[in-house]
């Protein structure tokens, strides 16, 4: 689904997302904090912006930092190409921060421009990088009817109460209790009723918004189970796990181009179709000539397989094209990038010898690719 | 410290420990219980039952199994040179599989050889493979003092409780709660009775065994602070982060091998001394011709660099030995192994010539052994 185009949200409201990252990070025990750590080369937060990005029904995601990370933030938005993004200035603990989001929302001298208003809002962590549509949509359908709406996930440990001497107290049957995740999501009104109302002690110490929401609005949020995948990046270990989580994603991870010709917007239609089972699909149809934002987002999202279907009479020129924008991204450096050009032949006359002619441009120009770290393949179909 | 040696123990008590490793891994995902899954090439539970092992002052590490893996874990014993395992069937829930571990210093009937009662006995994870034994050996202090003690963590995650529609009923203070991890130990005696008390509800369906203790010994089990490294291994990417820990943890660990002479033993002894503050330190004395097990036993714990330090004489023999050694442990195949041989020279002639003779030598076979990923480095010092 393309970024940036609204499709319909769940349920038909509006939506935005708060993203608090003005954590410091203390438990991770480095002087970076976590949101701002680079996990293959690209800070956590972009992960987490990106995941709430391609959400195509989500208008506007404001990730609150800390004054001193405001043109961090701002660098990382211009060079990963973040499009929905409002930066705005934390407060010195989480629920103040996500207050500092809301507020964007409502108080028109908060924010050099007021946003519009969402019906429902999400709350999302900074470095959960791994959040899917799926939770999302339901998170966001639950707050539409309940008011209020968190993910869940069930316990790994048992949890004790210690008593004052530092002994056990007691412990939880685990199976009757859960871990409070992220997202959430609220209608608008009530979190920022529930944040209006709380008092600076709740401010100050507390950690949950679901419970907010409660306490203020007498509103109940529905717990939605998640994946495993929604959890939070803690420690350090957790940061190699999302190292390699991400590492693995990215060889998942396919991106099929195609002209806005017609004959082949139709196949780089079914294609991606049929390749939706096997691996995650990305599919846009642009003309490689003009410098596409969505695609340049593509690639900065660090996909490194491209299949390119192209008309084969401006075969290798889109192939240069898009090699060339690989070559800026700096991807090869790092990784090799694999992209298999599909040369359809659509022409009524059975000019094969061309078609080969072509193919042998190609495969030097591979050669010289390969020495980049591009492996480039074709193929040639005769489509009718 | 050597592994087999008996240390004191904590507080002068007799010591065993009981791994329960009998879990199916659902939450993982995949068809190999997650004890079983190899990390770095070697299976997780024989880093847990290693890091017992390393504890001079525990005598006995009972592992529990499944009937379908005893073949399994014995297989694992004899690959990586285990000395101090007994490995017992376990049961069908994870505190049956302790109450059988516990059994075996207890009932004459239920195992071939009655081991010796330990006076405390720590139960641990085989899912659990960073434990220091600074922590296990503070567990153990606790629990001859209060009769029950185990680790605990800060909660990442704020609990909550769900009612019965599925919607938030409260959240739990998080301050106030933390989560139960393991190590834990207890006066054997008592953990022992509550589990010959305890009901079928609670073998079946319980998970804490200071829940025991507590219920049925009116033992209050004293709560320790651990490090973040007593993480149990649950989901997929807490592999990959294992995986990433143990990678660099072996880069930060040395083993510095000393021959018995007596000058020699005494630069072995002075080394590690110095390089403690830097690096994780193993220091052995042994002749390189004999085949040692211990050494044996680092080389198969996927250490990768070494210190040998040898009398000049016999340097290149030394040398050759441990190469032939590493060569056979698979490990250069995957991982560059560093070797630094340190020649000392403690004759009262200044031959120094001869020095470089086998220096000259030990070059050339420097340059055959890099080819195998061994990478040797020599220094001659004159020591007088």
């Amino acid at each position: 689904m393309e970024p940036g185009a609204r499709g319909a949200a769940p349920g038909g409201v509006s939506v935005s997302a708060v993203l608090p990252a003005g954590g410091s990070g203390e438990r991770l025990g480095g002087a970076t904090p976590k949101q701002f750590c680079a996990v293959q080369g690209r800070p956590l937060v972009s992960y987490a912006v990106r995941a709430m990005e391609r959400i195509s029904w989500i208008s506007d995601v404001i990730v609150v930092v800390s004054p001193e990370h405001i043109e961090t933030m701002k660098t990382i938005i211009e060079k990963y190409g973040h499009k929905k993004v409002t930066v705005v200035e934390g407060g010195i603990t989480r629920h103040r921060s996500i207050f500092n989001g809301l507020k964007v929302f409502a108080e028109n001298e908060f924010s050099s421009h007021l946003l519009q208003k969402p019906e429902v809002v999400i709350i999302h962590d900074a470095v959960r990088p791994f959040v899917e549509e799926d939770i999302v949509s339901k998170v966001v359908m639950a707050a539409k009817e309940h008011g209020a709406a968190g993910a869940i996930r069930p316990l790994v440990s048992t949890v004790i109460a210690s008593a004052a001497d530092g002994c056990l107290d007691h412990s939880l049957e685990r199976a009757r209790y859960r871990a409070s995740e992220m997202p959430q999501a609220f209608l608008f009104d009530i979190i920022y009723e529930a944040y209006q109302q709380c008092t600076d002690y709740d401010l100050d110490y507390g950690t949950e918004c679901l419970h907010l929401a409660l306490k203020y609005c007498k509103t109940n949020a529905k717990l939605v189970e998640g994946t495993a995948d929604l959890w939070k990046v803690t420690y350090k270990r957790d940061l190699y796990a999302a190292e390699s989580i991400i590492k693995e994603n990215l060889s998942q991870e396919v991106c099929v181009i195609t002209s806005v010709k017609e004959t082949l917007a139709q196949v780089g239609f079914l294609l991606p179709e049929s390749l939706k089972s096997q691996i995650k699909v990305e599919a846009i149809s642009v003309s490689l000539s003009k410098n596409d934002s969505h695609l340049q987002n593509i690639i900065s999202g660090q996909c490194y397989n491209f299949i390119c279907v192209n008309d084969r009479r401006c075969a290798i020129q889109e192939v240069q094209e898009l090699v060339g924008m690989l070559e800026k991204s700096n991807i090869p450096l790092l990784y090799p990038v694999v992209l298999i050009s599909v040369h359809l032949d659509v022409s009524e006359n059975n000019s094969f010898s061309i078609g080969m002619e072509d193919l042998t441009t190609i495969k030097k120009f591979a050669r010289e690719t390969k020495k980049k770290n591009i492996l480039v393949y074709s193929l040639l179909i005769q489509y009718k």
